[in-house]
């Protein structure tokens, strides 16, 4: 261990190489942040001179200090260099893994949430009143591990009619979320004596370590202009996608892929894991139909409320193929039914036409934004180009190449909470370099939005005020 | 396979002896009445007739009978045998594992449940509003996988004035159900290398079951009139036990075994699991403390809103030791948090004082129902005991020696639904014999009561009207 890291006294236990040494060093300096270890207002070695004495790239260093900067363990400003952040001796979450509450930048454009701010409280009291009033009490017991019949019912109907998946309410599985749904599925797999599921090469590292968390190894797929490439499947035990936006790249699954990777389950009696965590958010045309309609006895198709409404609501659903409830039920097990009332308030907004009339404006909201975000870029920071589909509530913006690590750290002197490409990236695929950033356009409040769309345009390459 | 068996086309793999065969006939019968192999109105061959058929004991076929007209799957009449109930054919919840929602029996003295017709929906109704009302957005996002902190702290002022329970927020983990809480204590103890966890003679299949399945082997502790005995604990990982209000048997851990199993938790480093289900409800005296209070480094807390609110919440809480969250907040993941805004309005119902005046008014409606039944008992079968003590939401009434089997088949004959004492035994404790009925008085609501208690007496031994 060299000078400066050995100054800090801080422990750290690196692998010297691979795709590790950037989350253990993000991980050992967080966690001396944390503990008080290193105090604040501690100005850290410049990232060349830990590098040099750690004997590892000086990028990883770089990306290692701008992600703690945007988890707001760190500071860096333009002159003094990066410092622990003052705010860092209380952290409101010590133990928790991966909490966002944590992170307070100025601006947020971290992807995967909604617009908190327009939950549509009122409409969801008014539901919550009139599904209480209606609930037998009955409804209040323990229930069915599958989840509330009311909710299934509701589900089974919308998402014929919004996205074509074929199903009833019988093989409707409410869980608490997209990942606890990948987990009961992991956990069905794994009884089923499955040792590998194929993933696509960009992703969330959260679905991929809670998948090899049950012990399945996730081997990624390759990656082209038609999406994710289906074709080097063999005897994988199923394949997880997101078909009609792919995320974080922004694309839709090419339809002879979509055909090609129904043809696999078919032949092999593999299982396609269809992620469709942004189905209703497609903002020039009418949404791709899930997959799952193409085959509803290979395809779990798995939605959720954590973009159309709020993630604190803790409500997703598994459609499963027929004779494949029972095995899910038990992996789910009866311990973690979500809350019933929730389930019926839901049920209730589906019914009651509240969530068409809330996702038609949301879809207006976010529709808005992308194109301010686009005439935005093409004004001041033409070299970066928005990519993918017209969808969602995020957008992948193309660099110059070579240029994302040094846009990272512009937009941490912004305050600007933002991703970079390669942290979608699974440490295992084979993908050409593509300098990008992953631009969540759907976290931040309506007032907020033109103060982070202007720090983002600061901080990208060659901006005319960068 | 012999005849009759046979006969019914009924499908069967049975271990000869051993605990199994019960359970395992119950399953292999509910099955095949599930699928429609019996179909409905089919008359069973006696109890007699197919324990010689299978070489099995008489009694074993009986109790598997008695629970399944207990669950709904068959019907006993006097004189017309056991037949195959007429809606069975369309069972509601065909993949769920144990639900309670297919039984519909008559007169419900099942225990595990409170009067789910006097759940307070006007004033939850009013504190869901408030807590919207209040809630930052922040509360809508993904979240602490230990739970909102408005709950914990909500939770850690209750738990310390009305049970003793010395926590702090920080140490408090909000979980969906005392289930969820024991596999994610579960979770925690395989981590650390555990293969053992001693529990009670007398307990919960469910919870042992949950233990098996992530790979700890449950050891049952002697039991006697001063309750679980801990002396014979030694090097097991932990002890699950309910110290406030055995379960089922219904009395309190002696104080001398509350110091003794403190003592074995800090000259080992065990830890207890101290299982508080119905800590809020004592009807002759203050409770007795949480064990918690002695020493909240080596024992977790665990409560739950399902028996003081209602199951369908899936709300429940675990107090942790210094230094363990870390652990149990990894064990629990973040993929199955509990939703946002029934927390919160479980905060608000506590701080308003609405949690208290609930709690009032249920324990004096469960008080009268258990003053009823004693009252009753007395008159109509003197012969019968309530034992424990006056508190929570069952009974344990001591039925004459050999008696349980019978009392539980004229139960059926009655419509009435409840448990006899050797459901609750561990299949490996070595206690006496004890013919016993489990009967949950919190179950049917206050129109049904009366009925279902005449039911009860009916049913008793050498009762007048049996």
């Amino acid at each position: 261990m060299a000078n400066s890291w050995a100054t800090l006294g801080v422990d750290l236990h690196l692998e010297p190489t691979g795709p590790g040494v950037r989350r253990g060093l993000t991980d050992a300096l967080r966690e001396a942040v944390r503990t008080g270890r290193l105090a604040p207002g501690t100005r850290l070695p410049s990232s060349r001179t830990l590098a040099a004495d750690l004997g590892i790239a000086r990028n990883t260093v770089a990306e290692a200090y701008a992600d703690l900067v945007a988890e707001g363990w760190l500071t860096a400003r333009q002159g003094s260099g990066t410092r622990v952040a003052d705010r860092a001796i209380t952290p409101p979450n010590p133990a928790a893994p991966r909490p966002r509450e944590r992170s307070r930048p100025a601006h947020d454009l971290l992807p995967g949430l909604p617009d908190l701010a327009s939950f549509p409280r009122a409409e969801w009291l008014k539901a919550a009143r009139r599904a209480l009033a209606a609930a037998p009490n009955q409804a209040l017991d323990y229930g069915d591990p599958r989840g509330r019949v009311e909710l299934r019912t509701a589900l089974a109907g919308y998402l014929a009619r919004a996205r074509g998946v074929r199903t009833d309410p019988d093989r409707i599985l409410i869980c608490a979320g997209i990942s606890h749904g990948l987990r009961i599925l992991s956990a069905l797999l794994r009884a089923r004596g499955a040792s590998t599921i194929a993933v696509e090469s960009y992703g969330l590292h959260v679905h991929w370590d809670l998948l090899a968390d049950t012990g399945l190894r996730t081997v990624p797929l390759p990656f082209d202009e038609r999406g994710t490439n289906p074709g080097e499947l063999t005897d994988e035990a199923a394949v997880l996608l997101t078909p009609a936006h792919q995320f974080p790249m922004g694309g839709t699954l090419h339809r002879d892929r979509r055909a090609a990777v129904v043809d696999w389950a078919r032949r092999t009696g593999g299982l396609v894991v269809e992620d469709d965590y942004d189905g209703e958010f497609r903002y020039d045309r009418q949404p791709v139909g899930a997959l799952q309609g193409l085959d509803p006895d290979h395809v779990v198709y798995a939605g959720t409320a954590s973009k159309s409404l709020a993630p604190g609501l803790r409500l997703a659903w598994l459609v499963l193929p027929a004779g494949l409830m029972e095995e899910a039920a038990k992996a789910k097990g009866a311990a973690d039914t979500c809350g019933a009332l929730d389930q019926l308030t839901l049920a209730e907004f589906l019914t009651s036409g509240a969530y068409d009339r809330h996702v038609r404006a949301a879809r207006l909201r976010y529709r808005r934004r992308r194109d301010a975000l686009v005439a935005e870029l093409a004004r001041r920071a033409p070299q970066v180009h928005a990519t993918g589909i017209a969808a969602g509530l995020h957008v992948v913006l193309r660099l110059p190449p070579g240029t994302e690590q040094e846009t990272l750290r512009a937009a941490a002197w912004q305050g600007l909470a933002v991703h970079g490409l390669h942290r979608y990236q699974h440490p295992e695929a084979t993908v050409e370099r593509r300098d990008a950033l992953v631009v969540g356009y759907g976290t931040p409040s309506d007032h907020a939005w033109s103060g982070a769309l202007d720090a983002l345009c600061a901080a990208l390459p060659e901006s005319p005020t960068a």
